[in-house]
């Protein structure tokens, strides 16, 4: 295709309203326009990646047995309201009446549209299993959108969903779509982690999120080396990281003034020792009860630990006015030793293990312990982990040291369990005419948001690098010198041949300094550019950028074609990382 | 594929709620479930049919020059208050508000948005033309959504868009739309007609419709075999169809009791005469003034072609009061030859001026007149044309008669002029830097009407009949004797054979009664059905039935799979009717 009749209208400016780099670049480089908060126009390179992902989604889905259907985006109220969903999702969901009064709302994901269709027409054993997705536009009304296609509020998302006879075939369809899902990143050339996920809010039991990597995500993830145990650093197990013994101190405690330092950092720097000496005691009501949890200044508790370490159904924060009356002081010196004496449940995280000759609240306002020791100034029963995992924690599963990085989420598998089939009654009958709400699987993939997380992942200050098999254009022919009779039929014989090869291919015939050709190729971020100009056609080269290095070859032009089609070829099926 | 894997549940009943054979066999073939009135879901055969149009579609087009984009379905109000679309639409459109009160619209179009996109980035008469199109889901709330796909609320449309710097190329643009939509139809495989269309409501200069012809269809259309015009009723020029003499007669005026006949029917039938020998008298205020338009009793007058004749900005039917103090009788009994000599306006079309000796009503209470001529009892200026065509008419182009179609109309191409560009300011300067509006053109397709527009031209009592582009499987291999051991081999054989030839095949595998097989291929419509049984295989045969004509071949085994994948291939690229 010619680049001139291409409508790709690209900026010179970052507009003010781009807030990182993949929402700077796709605006700069004339991919999306803006029409209102989180709602984008897509202009045709956009389109042609979208597909990109679109068709490797479809095959690899198709391939592990899903089948394509297309559910409505404007869904009746009555469906939702069977759910409970209508009820429960909020301003998210976006409402809307029809001309007749009835409710609807645009779907943001389709259980319950889905769940309807399976019920009506499949009520055997024998029609299990069933696995059904959809690639269509979702609306969720969200009320900060940002970043552009990171959080819009109208994007493009695979939403998939299985209904099988039992937990076990359940398991076995998750299996498969988790394969398919590793495969379709891997294809896209994308850097990823599976990552084990938390189940808390939707109630299910099994659950991977897959993070694409990137320095901007707001996604915290931590990796082992070792056995390559992946988590969410909120669902991160983390070992004890001591050999179990509890550490030794030498002193014996005392208690000391610190004036106003309620918080860690204050108490380290005024007592002239590291937050990763202190420990920090936070109270909280489990069940109605009180309960105090410990963890080492540095780092940070998570509360489904703790509500699970506790095996508690409800949990909360204790108010100030409770913590006071607990420990007769005011927040901020709260300690283990004298709310032990008082008979108050202790909890710690594995960090307190490795503690010796400690700093903790004393009870008292303006007053710490100091050289305080676990065994010898209080007792524990034993040590849980209840810390958010870091960088450097011992991994959970085999004590390898964690490695952490930030991700954006772009898919979902989610064990789902009977929560819909049962309060929509999906049963199915068994061979001996027993009735059974199948078990159900839901899962994700954020089209558009691939798009975003691809250019996340891959940009320079230049602009775009995408990953061959993402790229709106393979390669891009440069004739630099339009008026040269030479330099234009290079350039054409060239973009023929890759054409021939079957490279999507563009020439810029615009008529432009070549300093502002070069700036677009490196702004849309073709992988391959290959320039045609009086200078190296004199040694009978044209020059090869791979955009991914920034690296230039010069490259015989009769080899030229060859060439840059064999690495294009062999880059198209991403790999992994 | 495995026909036990796909999720295709047929039904045996038709259901109640269906109108039309294609709704009928969607729903009973298992391609569509209904979610709410004009909402459907798509299940896996319809998907793939779907994206076989998709794909034909974005051939064309792209060839033509046109890219895709992708526009939202949430747009802002403001850009439709622009247009002033967000005042004239009415009901049909659904409005909606996000979560701070902002008012949207699911979009039915996207001339708004597609304007706002254009003239953000496109200044220059260098950038121009730009032909931008999207496949997408639009709502139409309509009052009364009907006949499953053919009328429903939410649908796949292909919307396309030009902009061009005057009407000269705004003509090519709409040529080369007008080329791409007849290769897209042909390549459908449908027997379709390019119609000259009504430009009234959108108020552009030329149009054009394009019609899947079929029985069931809503539009009435006529064809001339002599010079390929083709029109809409409404639109369809017809010839005066005879010398130009006015007819002459033999009797003289008599009027006579016609008791209680209002009605062209009743009089005729009371005065033992045809309808085409008694003249209709129509009253009218054409701006104002009272007019009284003649046409033949057998024929339809055409308000539109009335208006137009009359050069009047403003056309209404007289209120049956007018019309009672115009002629001094009730409705049902005007005629021309009193109300020419009180000096009211009269026109006729040419129907008129084959008639003699012929009945018209004698403007008193149960009275006509009967051997009434014109020239003698009554004189015109001139007859037009004024009906609505029928077939048998002659064709206004060549006089040749004109043959009757029933129509669906799937594509219209449409030359918009500067409508939205003026309103909305979409302005390029040209090499002087002078202002002007673009010159637009829009193009619509309905890509899931074009599903049931194909079945309703291509089906029989058994089922669908696909014409192999749009089939979603191209192929079926029916194993008759699932316990057979030869016949499993064999159809396996067959299957593997027809996959790699690239033919998009399935095989039944389910555990059914041949009867119960041989009804779901007739009824889902596959073009080819390749049955294995016990009885052809002692003959080395396989029986290969042809669905659209419904013969059966017996076909020896080794030469099954090239017989049938060659008459697929030649089939794919469908081909003119």
């Amino acid at each position: 295709m010619k680049m001139s009749m291409l409508h790709c209208p690209t900026l010179k400016e970052a507009p003010r309203e781009a807030e990182v780099p993949s929402h700077n670049l796709m605006l700069r480089a004339g991919y999306i326009r803006k029409e209102a908060a989180g709602i984008y126009s897509f202009l045709p390179l956009a389109v042609r990646s979208v597909q990109k992902i679109s068709r490797i989604v479809q095959e690899e889905l198709n391939a592990a047995g899903a089948q394509e259907v297309l559910l409505p985006t404007i869904q009746p109220a009555e469906l939702w309201e069977e759910s409970g969903r209508w009820e429960q999702y909020g301003p998210e969901l976006l409402r809307v009446q029809d001309r007749k009064g009835a409710d609807f709302c645009y779907a943001p994901t389709a259980e319950e549209v889905i769940v309807a269709l399976v019920r009506r027409d499949v009520t055997s054993y024998r029609q299990l299993p069933v696995n059904l997705y959809q690639i269509a536009t979702k609306f969720r009304d969200e009320i900060r959108p940002r970043a552009g296609l990171m959080r819009g509020r109208e994007f493009i998302m695979k939403d998939g969903y299985s209904f099988d006879v039992d937990d076990e075939a359940a398991g076995k369809t998750y299996d498969a779509m988790y394969d398919a899902y590793h495969r379709i990143f891997e294809r896209c050339g994308l850097a990823f982690r599976p990552v084990e996920a938390d189940t808390g809010a939707i109630g299910g039991s099994r659950s991977h999120e897959f993070q694409v990597l990137a320095e901007t995500g707001e996604d915290s993830i931590v990796s082992c080396g070792g056995c390559n145990y992946t988590a969410n650093v909120e669902k991160a197990e983390v070992q004890s990281g001591h050999s179990g013994e509890q550490a030794r101190g030498e002193q014996t405690l005392s208690t000391t003034e610190t004036p106003g330092t309620t918080t860690v950092d204050e108490v380290a720097t005024f007592l002239k020792t590291k937050p990763a000496n202190v420990v920090k005691t936070l109270l909280f009501m489990a069940d109605g009860a009180p309960v105090a949890a410990l963890i080492r200044g540095d780092l940070e508790l998570n509360e489904f630990k703790l509500k699970a370490a506790l095996g508690a159904d409800e949990l909360e924060m204790a108010y100030a006015t409770t913590g006071e009356e607990l420990t007769g002081a005011p927040v901020g010196f709260a300690g283990p030793v004298e709310l032990a004496k008082k008979g108050v449940r202790i909890v710690a995280d594995h960090s307190l293990g490795g503690m010796k000759d400690f700093v903790c609240g004393a009870n008292a306002k303006d007053m710490h312990h100091v050289g305080v020791n676990l065994g010898v100034d209080f007792s524990l029963e034993a040590t849980s982990d209840l810390r958010v995992a870091q960088g450097g924690d011992p991994c959970g599963r085999c004590g390898e040291e964690f490695q952490f990085f930030r991700g954006i989420e772009v898919g979902h598998v989610f064990f789902l369990g009977t929560k819909y089939s049962e309060a929509m009654k999906c049963n199915y009958s068994d061979s001996e005419g027993g009735e059974h709400a199948m078990v159900m699987g839901c899962y994700g993939i954020g089209i558009t948001r691939i798009l975003a997380a691809a250019i996340e992942q891959n940009h320079d200050k230049f602009g775009i690098q995408w990953p061959v098999p993402l790229a709106p254009f393979e390669a891009v022919v440069l004739p630099l010198n339009q008026d040269d009779d030479e330099v234009r039929e290079v350039a054409q014989k060239v973009y023929e041949g890759l054409k021939a090869a079957g490279i999507e291919v563009l020439i810029d015939d615009r008529d432009m300094r070549p300093g502002a050709k070069f700036n677009d190729s490196d702004l849309i971020g073709f992988p391959y550019q290959l320039v045609v100009g009086k200078r190296g056609l004199k040694e009978g080269a044209v020059e090869v950028k791979n955009r991914r290095t920034n690296e230039k070859t010069l490259v015989p032009v009769n080899d030229a074609v060859d060439l840059v089609s064999a690495q294009i070829v062999a880059a198209r099926e991403g790999g992994s990382h």
